[in-house]
């Protein structure tokens, strides 16, 4: 038994039981120890990207980490970007990176780097084991770290002498992660008494584990009851959405129309969320969208239980117990005739959308408008990009599948983003992987042609257009597809697209559908 | 005129002509800057390992930096890989990084990260511009770093509030990089003393610009004249090769070659290169490929002038000026016919490549032979993996070919790393590049597959396989090529791999062949 055993054996031991992994040769005594334990999945990704993606979206969907495998510092570095977003939703990842053996670290091998700098900016724990005998209780350390109470990247360095090196039987360690912190009585007390007094200025924002089906019943319960308004931060890890439950709206996403949204809130209670924030700040607008004197207090913030703190709440409230809002019936939009468009998508999904399916959104500027056309969806989890390294969607589309292989996966993705973690695709025909993506082809960044217009930059020229337009030439998304396996088909119209749609819903495995807009 | 203008007059004012980029929101300034700015060549890529290898590929064949444009955090985090071999190559590059305006940072929207620890690993200079009053200083630093005496990258943070706000019009700070040191004429005299005595046992060991055609003359009169070995180290910036020019092998890079070739060595003097280090640690074999006692001095270390070190040894050794060692006439390989192989590839590449080519080379394994077959082929430069991380063969072919458009870009691509950073394609696409990619599909991580046996772990199981393979499925080059806007045609003959070699020579713009070995 070496060291690499040890670290399968704990992260086994601790119910890890995937690893999305792109070795090198500093990790191939790790790859023949996970050769010995046919019972932890190995996914490949064809770049870290996709693996740190994959464990992002996989967590999401379990609530529970897997283990990735990156090849010493630029492995890792080609992963930290999906790592930020992981960061961004809370996502427990356990990040295992392998490095030099120790005493070829003085020699300063071409593939040497800092290793533990590089993993700071993006993880909430870094760790190196030192030798075999301490693998097992650092591992046990990391997942702990990753698990909570506040979840999150811990990243973990072995080198290739603690994973080769023989080392006596021994028991493995457990991790024992702290649970999150109720939130206190006083500050139930205090949140029920403002919503008993503040009514229609006060909004209710929810984020984390109070956008599930169970956190939406109960704060809808409480809005009905006390005429508070809800609303969802912008970006969100998960969210339950759907017929049959309370449906609500993000904070937008430009400036502008996050002002609008909440000029006339006086007083904002945070469950499970961030105050709100400007993505970007912009010359003439200011950072945040709250108005002026809008009191912010927080019922679950970092590392507390915000579906707990909302059950606590709805009980000082003296709501009784599973209480539930009136839920209006909507009715599924019309399935579109014409123009191919991001609503007409959007109106389709919305009607075809199949119970049960998880929605990866990557879809930037195609996507704003998702949400009005698809409450009346079949009911459904819808998972976000949260920190804006662009990406994402492809990747956390391959963690979903793997972790709800019974679950059609429907990705929303931007083209421009989709380009940056395309090898994804490969993945998913890989696996067989029950995916359906939808590219959003508009051939251009163009959340930048609008911001360039708000900068005030006029017309763009021959720089800017370099710079922006990816027409020139244009991507034929069925083509790489097929180049990587996946089956492919363009729709130029509505038609076109909801037959594509219904098809690919009526089969399993990976499916792409370029929609030309 | 705020400071993004500033930062272009900065870098136009310094010879800085190309800006390789992948904007985002916060960098809108600076892309409506640029755009006044249509002497400044802007290039796209589709992600931030493109821009950044392009960079390295550009600076390589041109001498001096280009500038990057990448976006927060995460932007420069996809381009860390590339940076880190641009690092280990000493490329000079500009690298700049957009962030949030400085007064957005406290409310740590989605997108902010800790840009300075991140770019610290890779970057020999890190710097944020505090205002527009210091862009222009802040930009001729970065340049001054990266250009020299030791070139490498500088990072430069530009906040978005530091471009947009106007400043009155300053004359433009020049930078002042420092010159390389010359040997000292101490060192110069012992290394002449050193030859004269010890001759058979002696290898000078190359690097950097002692690989230019002009230090090969040198060098090859120096080992002409006393005897002494020459070796060029494993991973180099760029070489000068082919017909007419002082034939010369690298490190090889498994460990047990390295240590027969080296085995006899007494002395190591190093010009431009460093002391020769194992890749990988393993097992049973030592760090370095060095004989125990052999004794390792330099004539030209880092920040030195390696030709001009050369020159003056010559002198010492009384060397007439312009003296220049006998190169034997050698015969380029006959056409190779029947299977493909790396070996009938590198033959029908050794026979046919023009004169002028710029051979970009990521290979992996599949170039392990390729010098042997190609010391007879038309004069060319070789550029190299110098990091280790892969992904740099295709975006530097990129760079490369945008420095010297009037040469053919010949890429050896192995399949494996291609896919790391195969979004390359389009931007050839796009700029019209002369670039002719060869990619070895072998359909697996070859190297891998040899370091698993080598680790002693026997025939490969489920979870190795997983991992290690990638012919399910396999990759369609061509289909994707075609996708990014690439003509592309499949070989699996050498004859057939002849034709179309043949034939893509004879055109310009961009061309991909997949080999099948």
């Amino acid at each position: 038994m070496n060291g690499a055993d040890l670290l399968c054996d704990t992260l086994l031991a601790n119910g890890v039981e995937v690893c999305f992994a792109n070795p090198g040769t500093s990790e191939m005594h790790f790859v023949a120890a996970l050769d010995r334990k046919p019972e932890l999945r190995c996914v490949l990704g064809m770049f870290e990207g996709v693996v740190t993606g994959a464990a992002d979206g996989y967590a999401r969907m379990t609530g529970k980490p897997a283990a990735t495998l990156l090849h010493t510092g630029p492995g890792l570095a080609n992963g930290l970007a999906n790592l930020h977003n992981a960061r961004r939703a809370g996502t427990p990842v356990v990040n295992v990176v392998g490095d030099h053996a120790s005493y070829h670290l003085v020699h300063d091998a071409p593939l040497t780097s800092d290793i533990e700098g590089l993993a700071r900016p993006m993880s909430a724990w870094v760790g190196r084991a030192s030798g075999p005998a301490d693998v097992s209780a650092r591992a046990a350390e990391a997942i702990a770290a990753a698990t909570g109470p506040e979840p999150g990247v811990a990243t973990l360095i072995l080198p290739a002498d603690a994973a080769w090196t023989d080392t006596p039987p021994q028991e493995v360690a457990r991790a024992r992660p702290a649970a999150p912190a109720r939130a206190t009585a006083a500050t139930v007390e205090a949140t029920a008494a403002a919503l008993r007094e503040n009514r229609a200025e006060t909004l209710l924002m929810l984020g984390g584990a109070s956008l599930s089906e169970e956190g939406l019943r109960l704060a809808g319960a409480i809005a009905e009851a006390t005429g508070a308004g809800l609303i969802a931060q912008q970006s969100n890890a998960r969210m339950a959405r759907g017929q049959g439950r309370v449906a609500i709206d993000r904070v937008p996403y430009p400036m502008p129309e996050a002002l609008a949204r909440l000029k006339d809130t006086r007083r904002l209670i945070l469950c499970g969320a961030k105050s709100p924030v400007g993505f970007f700040a912009y010359p003439n607008l200011p950072s945040t969208p709250l108005p002026e004197g809008c009191e912010v207090s927080t019922l679950a913030g970092p590392g507390e239980d915000a579906l707990a703190a909302l059950a606590d709440l709805a009980q000082a409230l003296g709501l009784p117990a599973g209480a539930a809002p009136k839920i209006e019936s909507r009715e599924k939009p019309a399935l579109p005739q014409g123009a191919l468009t991001p609503d007409t998508i959007a109106a389709t999904v919305g009607a075809l959308l199949p119970e049960g399916a998880i929605v990866c959104d990557e879809s930037v500027t195609s996507g704003r408008d998702f949400f009005r056309l698809t409450h009346a969806a079949a009911p459904h989890d819808f998972l976000q990009l949260t920190g804006g390294a662009i990406g994402l969607g492809l990747p956390m589309s391959v963690g979903a599948a793997v972790a709800c292989p019974d679950r059609k996966v429907v990705t929303l993705q931007a083209d421009g983003s989709g380009m940056y973690t395309v090898q994804a695709l490969w993945t998913m025909a890989r696996e067989r992987l029950d995916t359906l993506v939808i590219v959003f082809s508009n051939r251009s960044y163009r959340i930048l042609h609008g911001e360039l217009k708000s900068v005030g930059a006029g017309s763009p020229g021959r720089n800017a257009r370099s710079m922006l337009d990816l027409d020139d030439p244009a991507l034929d998304w069925v083509s790489m597809a097929r180049g990587m396996g996946v089956e492919a088909a363009r729709a130029e119209t509505a038609e076109s697209f909801t037959d594509l749609f219904r098809a690919a819903l009526g089969r399993k495995g990976p499916f792409l559908i370029e929609a030309l807009i």
